[in-house]
């Protein structure tokens, strides 16, 4: 099983490789006008620009009016973590980031500028961005390693006043959140009975278990690498530890501990972690993410066939695919044009309802919305104000 | 006199800001290809994205076959010297960077991000610049304060792997050393046997000075606020007592004692700083470069009528624009084409020649080609190699 997938994956690479080569990039500039005239030299450029840079030196506001910093934002990464793959510092990070680019202007209008960091410490990023922060209305971390990822989010929403958000962490919970919405309509059950077990506690996970719990308070197991996290382990990050204030804390022991009797299983992990005698140890009719990418947790086959109700995955290849490309466009485009300071949790659940409501009768092989589902982005923007 | 230009420019500010506030802009971001089919979004994002992330994790060269850096640069300013109006902040800077990522666009094809930073001393320059470089092909430097916009270039060359070009600095000095090599043509003389006044030792001043001076070594005396610059002066900094080694050492006193018997008066300077009276004690026929903005050192007619053979201003509404317009699209362009890691004195007298040599038979009225001559960008961009 394993061995075929990868190998689609690998065309895949190959594929995607040979389109790059030929387009030389994702992403370019245009003039919103064209030069073709002393005159309109004159106009942009000097002597005029003069009476705009004066005006423009008034601040953030005095600018917006006259820059196109009232749409653009920087997609920012250290590299440390680039999608499933780890540190593969700025270089194998800009690919990523262009990609992200890309699909903010094609989704959102947004003009996106991909910025790769070549300083990885948590005061060097919070300086790099403070200090180039006045050329974008937005910024969207990205793909920067947990769990110097929550403090360099959380100083820079603190330190700036444009929308800051890791995308890693809030994008995959509010779309996480908004595909349980639906879940729970199509099972009947309410969100705030169910007891959730998320494994990988990285940016992700734990920006997922927090949502969730701010949303309905259901019972939420949270997993690593190590095991269950409890109070009784001692190597816990701040994160790891603040999750301890409303997950579990007294059980203990593996993954398999963890699942036994869970209705939810949400993975944000690696590749083939759980087999179908794990799915059936969980509660009846389980619901299964195993968003890890590019293979899922399980196979959704092998995990209907073991019971479970639904299952959604990060791929584009099966019914149900959970990906960010659902909320973050919608969200930066809500927050630049509503000029939005902080996106607060309160938006992340507006969306994430949002989202879900666009399925109108949501069943076991449509809880969410196609990424290219159109009215994704207007929908979302109205909500982040 | 000076009011009326005043005017002229106050009329041109409030066109300027009308249309910025019209286009909300004057770049934005295109994608290029559409993102309209699941495939393409697996191509250009995940799970595709895998295979190019990992390649270009090699470094920079593993990169750009991949990416836009191999078309882009950034247009970086603290915003310390915006134009000739000084210190207006990164916010009043903005509209001149964005000015000349679409100078970039339209005359060269080159995708260029505007960048204005909120730190301003050299070191903070430098690491922010350093720390951001993955994610472009060049640096484009602006509008940073004299003295400190001379050792951040000079390091920032050494210690990146990518062109890094002080516009202020040497796109001036390749357009002046243009405009004077045809200006010479016009008058017969040459420019070794001249005697040069240099008014202003900011960056384009100093800059203006040492490529002349490594060219064809004529005499020259440079002129700060102060006066003359030489060697009983204790208040130099640096770059002004660079100056010491190749220009004036002992003559003293301020600018009028300067332009005595020169031939070249090269103002970088301010407005109306010089009279036809000043003119009338220079060499016969001096030729006059009074290249402040909005408002020349002096008016053209006025030189004229006091015996000047040439002059030379910054604006576009006389002959002659020495703008520099004329040289950074065309450098950068084949920094890029030809992937030069650093931009030498050689590449900018090369490019000098060019830009001269596109006026086949010189006169007093056309020393230089204009702005928007599309022959510019393919020639200087053949000699930067």
């Amino acid at each position: 099983m394993l061995k075929k997938h990868t190998i689609n994956v690998m065309d895949i690479y190959e594929e995607s490789k040979k389109l790059h080569r030929l387009k030389k990039g994702k992403i370019s500039t245009i003039a919103r006008d064209h030069l073709d005239t002393r005159e309109k030299l004159s106009l942009y450029y000097t002597p005029g620009m003069g009476g705009v840079a004066t005006e423009a030196s008034g601040g953030r506001e005095a600018l917006k009016p006259y820059s196109w910093i009232n749409n653009n934002l920087a997609v920012i990464s250290d590299g440390t973590a680039v999608l499933g793959l780890g540190d593969l510092g700025p270089y194998g990070a800009m690919p990523v980031m262009e990609g992200k680019a890309m699909i903010f202007k094609e989704f959102a209008n947004i003009d996106a500028v991909p910025i790769v960091l070549n300083v990885h410490s948590t005061d060097e990023i919070i300086n790099v961005v403070k200090a180039i922060a006045p050329s974008f209305g937005a910024i969207n971390l990205e793909d920067i390693a947990a769990p110097k990822c929550f403090e360099i989010e959380e100083r820079l929403k603190n330190e700036l006043d444009i929308p800051v958000m890791h995308d890693d962490q809030h994008g995959t919970a509010v779309v996480v959140l908004s595909a349980l919405i639906n879940a729970m309509k199509v099972s009947g059950e309410k969100l705030s009975d169910m007891k959730i077990t998320i494994v990988g506690a990285g940016a992700a996970g734990v920006a997922v278990a927090k949502l969730i719990y701010e949303y309905a308070k259901p019972e939420i197991i949270a997993v690593d690498s190590k095991g269950i996290i409890n109070s009784t382990r001692t190597d816990l990050n701040t994160e790891k530890k603040l999750l301890l204030s409303f997950s579990n804390q007294s059980v203990t022991g593996s993954l398999k501990d963890a699942i036994k009797g869970s209705n939810i299983f949400i993975g944000l992990s690696r590749g083939d972690l759980l087999t179908a005698s794990d799915i059936k140890t969980m509660a009846d009719r389980p619901i299964i993410f195993a968003m890890a990418n590019p293979i899922p947790e399980i196979m959704p086959d092998e995990a209907k066939n073991a019971g479970a109700l639904i299952v959604a995955t990060g791929r584009s290849d099966f019914p149900n695919q959970i990906n960010n490309v659902l909320a973050f466009p919608g969200i930066f485009r809500g927050a630049l044009d509503n000029e939005v300071q902080k996106i607060t949790d309160e938006h992340k659940i507006a969306a994430a309802e949002v989202i879900a409501g666009l399925i109108e009768h949501p069943t076991a092989e449509e809880i969410i919305p196609s990424v290219l589902d159109k009215r994704l982005v207007p929908a979302i923007a109205k909500v982040i104000k």
